[in-house]
């Protein structure tokens, strides 16, 4: 296979005090609730080259099962709201793409059109807005629904409210502005576009009341896997964060959704794919190993048990920790989506119950990869030349420690196997990332004449 | 009169180029839209030791006459969204005040909520909400309304929406978040609070998830003068950007909205009355109105015009500019709410059409005092001795200039009176204000047994 021409992509996905779900009780684990804490690993990830700094997001606490939540870092508390808190990371930084988590489900496109082509211009035109629907069951509750919104009513409303954004975002040509103090004229007419939406469930007048970025618009992000994710993806977005474990899962993936581009006239490179990686490196592979052993032995019971009943559905609490998993446990009201998966897991490999929890609460998932420097390299690799992404999400088990031994100890490695950037190519993320410049929808290319309807 | 023991505060009210309508056309204003003018003007009024600074919003382009709004720098397209700019301002400030205008009527109360307590923490403490009910017509098309909301209604809404968004601030307690590494003890279920909230607008099940900031949290702001927002600001308020033109307007609102505070439990501290002023200081009175005079020539006519038929309701764009205005002009569909009082002082005072917009157009409406240092501060002693203000709204006529004039000229005369700080006296909005930090209002003192519902 002939070597790609393009770089590796890389972003650091911030979680304060790091992706493992234990990482908050180790020693060299930053608790991560302060701003400073955010700012030292934004500076960490742009001093490396990184293309951006990415936040998740939900809108709702996870505190059903209040005594395991109270056990956790991550039970949807967050120090910071994504947009405010990557809006005060515009101003410390300079070159880093800034990516927040914001909801369809859960916000108004006006709004949310206007805080993120704020957060672009604020950052001379950074932004990514990653766009998800929403799937936690509790957050409706925070917004006047008596249930969880349907998947498919979620995409249905996703389609709309990223028609009506991406149209807002149109709503002044780039030289719309022309302040001109001699004339008296401030901005010129025939550049500015009305929207006048009217959807199934917006009806959206425009224009935009804030002024085109630097990039032109945010880049749009997702991360849905599902059908209607995948085609909404190919539709509108330009990255991906991605989630397939294996590298036949990743190359299908890819194809998947870099087959779709062209129905919607697009081209293979407008989209990006950056699968999601949890590393844990050291200089031998087992350093590596107890790295990540020391990380599992702070992992509580009621906290593995809880993430076993949340991914199977069934309720453990009643048996042996070190004994086998039984035949048929109680059911607990929780998502059964996965119950066979996790329970064939545990009778496959004749797991006990602390061993089968262990297995799936670390890494909560992801694609996991414990070893050296050159193993890392070869896995990201191997996944890159084979066409199963476009570069990674670097899920850093601790922070700052498990981002600061990737940048020391991999990135040189990718650089000296030419596949990592020396300097930034540009000063917007879409430069970094290698996508192109999005004209404006309305744009008319006359002036003068009254535009405005 | 016995003097008063504390001291005037001071807010900067932030418009790019200037709050004179035809700022932007003067050689000495800066464009102001890009972010870097707002950090000069931060860290201006910051080292001048100013209490905050302040950012009006709306949500929605005033585009309906276009030819006059492509004419003006303020036509409701803003540079930057408030509450992303404060974010950004705030990682280059340590102690001004950040106030942001959000609107209840086209906002979500739990978003809101976080986002604000979002920036509170990032601040530090720092952070204030101005509660506006948004009466720009236009604003209720670019949010799925085919009418402007009623007054009535949007104040129903606004008491509800102020409701929950306090209540939201109050889901966890000051020292929920224990973070014990050794007993795996991340926070105490105690101290967790759901709101659980049902009204006829919002149905809001809580916690936020977000702690609580260094100031208990944000500072509740409002600018309303109607019966429903002064009593909404007595009862929910902590300070408040009044209007008033006039010293007796100024006391009877001041008194008006004091004397309501009893009757819900607060006391005559716990609301500053902060009115707006725009200010054209120079070291000579001459001086002084020259400089008025600069930005007056630059009003353009169409401008002028326009802001007539916005306040009086009548056309007058067919009449001779230097010839008097009219006894019956045509009507227009803008409001009328004021054509009494703009024909009056027109009739009154036998003005010219041009004439008559050059005496309402400059400082829009708002109290305007050109003079020396000592005019303008005996201006500002008299309405705070004789409690018609807490402190002052600074709207600069032109930006970055009117700003360091009213900084180098008018500050130091109040610090020679005795009436200005020269030094923070806290580190949060609250202490510098002097208001209470509040007591969370869900906080049973217990600790250890759940209390989530």
């Amino acid at each position: 296979m002939a070597k790609r021409k393009d770089k590796i992509k890389l972003g650091a996905f911030l979680l304060f005090t790091g992706h493992h779900v234990a990482a908050w009780r180790h020693p060299n684990a930053s608790v991560g609730t302060e701003f400073d804490n955010y700012v030292e690993l934004a500076k960490l990830a742009e001093a490396a080259k990184f293309d951006t700094i990415f936040l998740a997001d939900g809108v709702a606490a996870r505190i059903k099962d209040v005594e395991a939540a109270s056990r956790k870092a991550h039970s949807g508390v967050y120090p910071f709201e994504p947009i405010t808190l990557l809006s005060a990371l515009s101003s410390v930084t300079r070159n880093i793409g800034l990516i927040a988590t914001a909801s369809t489900s859960y916000s108004d496109p006006y709004n949310l059109a206007r805080q993120f082509g704020s957060l672009d211009r604020l950052s001379g035109g950074r932004a990514g807005w990653n766009l998800v629907t929403s799937a936690d069951p509790d957050a409706a509750f925070n917004f006047g629904h008596e249930t969880q919104i349907l998947h498919s009513d979620r995409y249905e409303r996703a389609e709309e409210f990223a028609d009506v954004v991406l149209g807002l975002w149109d709503s002044w040509e780039d030289d719309a502005f022309l302040r001109d103090r001699a004339s008296g004229r401030y901005f010129d007419p025939a550049k500015l576009h009305r929207l006048n939406h009217s959807g199934r469930h917006f009806k959206v007048r425009g224009p935009l009341n804030i002024p085109r970025s630097p990039q032109g618009r945010p880049v749009v992000v997702q991360a849905g896997a599902s059908e209607p994710g995948k085609e909404l993806a190919a539709r509108t977005a330009e990255a991906i964060f991605a989630a397939q474990i294996t590298l036949e899962e990743a190359t299908g993936f890819y194809a998947d959704v870099k087959g779709r581009l062209t129905k919607y006239g697009r081209s293979h490179d407008d989209l990006k794919i950056l699968p999601g990686i949890f590393p844990v490196v050291a200089r031998t592979r087992s350093e590596a190993e107890e790295k990540f052993e020391a990380l599992q032995e702070l992992i509580q019971p009621e906290v593995g048990l809880n993430l076993i009943s949340q991914l199977s559905g069934v309720d453990l609490r009643d048996y042996p920790l070190d004994g086998p998993v039984p035949e048929n446990p109680p059911a607990t009201n929780a998502g059964k989506s996965r119950q066979a998966l996790v329970l064939d897991l545990a009778r496959r490999e004749n797991l006990t119950i602390r061993q089968l929890y262990l297995r799936i609460a670390g890494a909560r998932g992801h694609w996991q990869v414990v070893g050296t420097p050159d193993d890392i390299a070869d896995q990201l690799e191997e996944r890159f030349e084979n066409y199963g992404a476009d570069g990674f999400n670097i899920m850093s088990p601790i922070m700052p420690g498990g981002l600061s031994d990737f940048i020391e100890l991999v990135v040189p490695e990718l650089r000296r196997r030419g596949l990592f950037r020396h300097e930034y190519e540009g000063t917007t993320l879409r430069e970094n990332l290698g996508l192109k410049h999005p004209e404006n929808s309305r744009a008319t290319g006359k002036s003068g004449a009254v535009a405005a309807e």
